[in-house]
């Protein structure tokens, strides 16, 4: 495994919220990663000093690594001996302990909502606009940084949408989701308001995705985003799957499509995390599937490791003008995979010096 | 118990596809009903002759009335004495047994779809449209007939739109379904398929959905209905719910209302089974809760005896005019209990001779 | 609906713990009851003050009953003004709290864990162990008691054993649990843990279930009980069910039994309850099931209202003598169900005076 | 990846019953397999003919290998070329189907009951048992022979058992089972029958448990198999989990043991699989797990891939002597990976001539 373009030996990484599930996937996704090497794990002050293997409920399918299981947790505050930071913090806190890491030197990986609006925090999905890290010479920190991975259910969405809208123009999207309970972390949804159920509110979700989804569509100009003009009409959803965000969108265009040509460009659309050949990037990020059937969470989730935004059923809609289904997973590409690909394209647009 | 108005004895009624999951729920409904008795059970030829408790494979939750279990079964073909029949057999079969017992004089109130869409039968939410029920004197049998229950996603959808039709004009309509998986019957969707899972596919389900909609908010005009002009765009889910229609509704309106005075039509929302008072009447068709995480299957779906439609999250709609999510129940208010409802009405409406 | 004899009105009743899930299965069976007038609702301090509506998280599948709704909420500690208190309190703080109830005078029915070993309080399952209600006699309070509602998982067993107890003398009984999600309260069980997984671990139930038993089915000897000499070892699992314990049982009998003899043992079981006719008594608490795949817990949990222990697959056990499987409802018979009868039956027998 | 020992190029081996789920299992393990390559996938007569890829019905949660899903089905009858072959067929046909590929010359690895409890064949648990692979010799067969693997649910009881066995002597063991609905195939059990529910029966389950644990704890003597003088009792019950079957098993040995006794040999528990190093052993057949939660179905049925039996929850039986909980990947270690791992055992030992 070859470190990273520009580095010598693998970079050493901190998570902070390493017990949360994200915190989890961050460590499992870490275990095996040819850039990346994990150096810290950083928790509540209740839970420093203990050994993470013994702080952690561990609920991945896949065994704990004991490396990480022997780590010795440090509270999530600098300085952690790391130049690479991935937050897994929950909002309420993320806000003021990525600054001062930022503040101490550290580029920031987030998952937490606290900063993805901010206006000189990149908000980024690698292959739709990768051009945003941009940003980041905006940021008033000598050395460190923000860059931020957007909500679970917006990552599936601007993915599928993102071809439509650079070569037809997307000018209203209406997206009912179907979301999985992991999204809402652990404790999270209480298993008797999960089982033959569903919750139709999701606090913060609808607006979180209609508003990232702008942002993320947009334009860098200069040292500011401008908002891409859709209009996003989310009603959001949690429904007893575990893993695997499923999302029932409807778009208008600008330019009208036919079926041929909406198939050809999420077939063909690729971006600079296919083009450096990331260690995490999918190969294809948009999967069209031709099943009647698909996607269904249990069986296409894991396409690409996790990493793919499977897309099916398309069709005319008769109030707007196109409808499909796309599905991703959450924890994966909508979380700590997003943000190691995030890391892995910051790394190797020179954010990170060696 | 009084008997139905104009009758001295209960009614003497047969359930077609008794065996299924919905016959089940006929014979459950009709074991306390006050107009009607249950008088012949029957099924395919295979099972005819046995003892009704033995070739039914019980799935409700409450007990198999004792007397019902006694039955012996008869096939679904006339004779049978009895002037009301209640069909729940499947669309394959359905067509022709239907109307040959139309053609032996019997009122068929039935669940299956073969017959909806044809111009010369009801198809009749009875809150919504129950004038449409003179269409069955455009019927040629010569003293039975033929009217429908809606499809068991429709009827939800319908009870909720109606009123805002009347009021407002609705011209068009997305709707995103999460149905219940007992609208698949018995046995229906494999549990491989349906745990830790969703599939976003029904066959015929949108198709059904559009035009029933449009037939059903249509008016009555001679000898034939004038479908109303409304767009319906429907993507329908199989989701892991036991009983229980969930549906996410964008609509456009044709003249602007307030949120007021859609809650208030919700509220004031009556139609002949109330006026009427039939025994299988709602208190109030539509209900609105306010709780913003309602409705749910689980906690709703049993609302005035599994006969309403639950409602809530309105909110504006950024794509349309304004969106919200309403409930019903599948198997009651989407199938037999609807039906019962609609025999019930046709009685009362004196449909059906003494 | 006639008073309770003895009594010219309804008895008012306090619930203590009103906003958990037990809590709530009481003031939904008190709204109906004949004999009982819920006359106050207690919860934390914290809540103290609100209207019950506004504090609850519903999560019945029947409606709050209006009258329920508008209380307002009161700390749980005397006085309060009702002489019968039913108590859904953690076992954390049941202790302390149901003893100045019962210091104050009332007479306290509790569902806690907290005074059920004690030797002088009853620990009662009123067709099995109705004398057991002697034991008031011994408690230090002047007027008011303690009387005690098993485990949930214990009263099943206790239920299904005790006919073959007496009649054959149960020696040996190896219990395996699959006990549903309601039995740990809300939250109770992450969905995430819950969903296509099962927790073979349930804290401090194995032990309840062994020493409960004994207790139940002991001798009353003046102002003790003479445990029961039963071997009991339990195996205690969580599964994906919403309500209704499962439990696979062998037992090893004193005497040896036909299978003809058992199933009339179960068949003919009848105690106190369905002498008085109390009003929440089962007609038969022990139902045995000829169907080779019952009990089921969505099938058969609502027996006699959930009040009757659902018994199927008796059969020869190669490792001990006989094997079965029973059910009961654990939020029902196993929870405020069972303390309602309970206090019906603490009532018929004059222990509480009017 | 070396050929298997003795062998120059890859085995080619034929999957009868490949579009079942265990079938699909077959050909997703084989995708990647070192020693043997699929030359041929066969169903029915009715989809004889058709492209592997469009008559199954792929329910795995991995691609579909698309080598597979272009090669053409055939009849699942000889002559196929291939001289090792791997049978996912139903009971009900799997007997002459499989004794005609036997007498046709190939090596039939069968995981259907239909031959397991014949005299002359080998049904193995290549940890426990190897030896018994001798009874291939008399078997009426020239050149072929059949070989089987236990049922899901006994793979991980024997895993469990046999070194407590071999050290101890199990005299008596009593065993609930909660298993998995991959383990009834497509469809199988029906949503509406697993959600909220769990089902006290499995057909034919609890005898196949009892008889097969005595023939696989046996001991060869000459040409037969002299049955283990265990007495096993069963309890099956089906439980809404997607795969690994649990179990709660108690015990009774000859000789008395202390805990740590019963931990060491499960630590210390290898067998002909690990010293042969095959390609799907696993590491350790018996993982004990110390937390007090485990095992659980999702953390731990991918153990080792899936072919490893985690163990939990040892404590005194008060019933019999001791007692714990098991659990193993039904569909990979019960099914096509235990049926892989006997023909990699089969293939180092000499039974398929190069």
């Amino acid at each position: 495994m070859a470190p990273a373009p520009g580095f010598d030996e693998p970079i050493p990484v901190a998570v902070l919220g390493a017990t949360g599930t994200v915190g989890q996937r961050f460590v499992a996704l870490l275990a095996g990663h040819p850039w990346f090497e994990l150096a810290a794990v950083a928790a509540s002050p209740r839970n420093a000093g203990r050994p993470y293997g013994e702080a952690v409920h561990w609920v991945q399918t896949t065994t704990l690594p004991e490396r990480a299981a022997a780590m010795t947790l440090v509270e999530a505050a600098p300085p952690i001996d790391a130049p690479l930071v991935f937050s897994a913090l929950g909002a309420e806190i993320a806000d003021q302990i990525e600054t001062a890491f930022a503040e101490a030197g550290a580029l920031v990986v987030s998952n937490a909502s606290s900063h993805r609006m901010d206006p000189d925090v990149p908000l980024v999905v690698p292959e739709v606009n990768a051009d945003h890290l941009g940003l980041l010479a905006a940021q008033p920190f000598e050395r460190g940084g923000i860059v931020t991975n957007p909500n679970c259910s917006t990552i599936g969405l601007v993915l599928a949408l993102a071809p439509l809208h650079r070569s037809f123009g997307v000018t209203r999207a209406h997206v009912v989701t179907l979301q999985a309970l992991s999204g809402a972390g652990m404790p999270g949804v209480a298993s008797l308001e999960a089982l033959d159920n569903l919750i139709p509110f999701i606090r913060g979700e609808e607006e979180k995705l209609a508003a990232e989804t702008r942002k993320l569509l947009g334009t860098l100009q200069g040292e500011r985003v401008a908002e891409a003009q859709v209009v996003v009409s989310p009603q959001c959803n949690r429904v007893a799957v575990l893993d695997g965000h499923t999302e029932c969108v409807s778009v208008e265009l600008e330019r009208s499509a036919t079926r041929e040509e909406l198939l050809a460009v999420w077939e063909g659309f690729r971006g600079p995390p296919q083009e450096l050949d990331l260690p995490s990037a999918p190969a294809r990020p948009t999967r069209y599937l031709a099943d009647p059937a698909a996607p269904q969470p249990r069986l296409h989730r894991d396409l690409d490791r996790g990493m793919a935004c499977a897309i099916g059923r398309l069709a005319p809609c008769a109030a707007l003008q196109w409808k499909f289904v796309c599905l991703s997973h959450n924890t994966l590409r909508g979380a700590a995979g997003g943000a190691l690909l995030l890391a892995e394209l910051a790394v190797a647009r020179g954010h990170l010096r060696p």
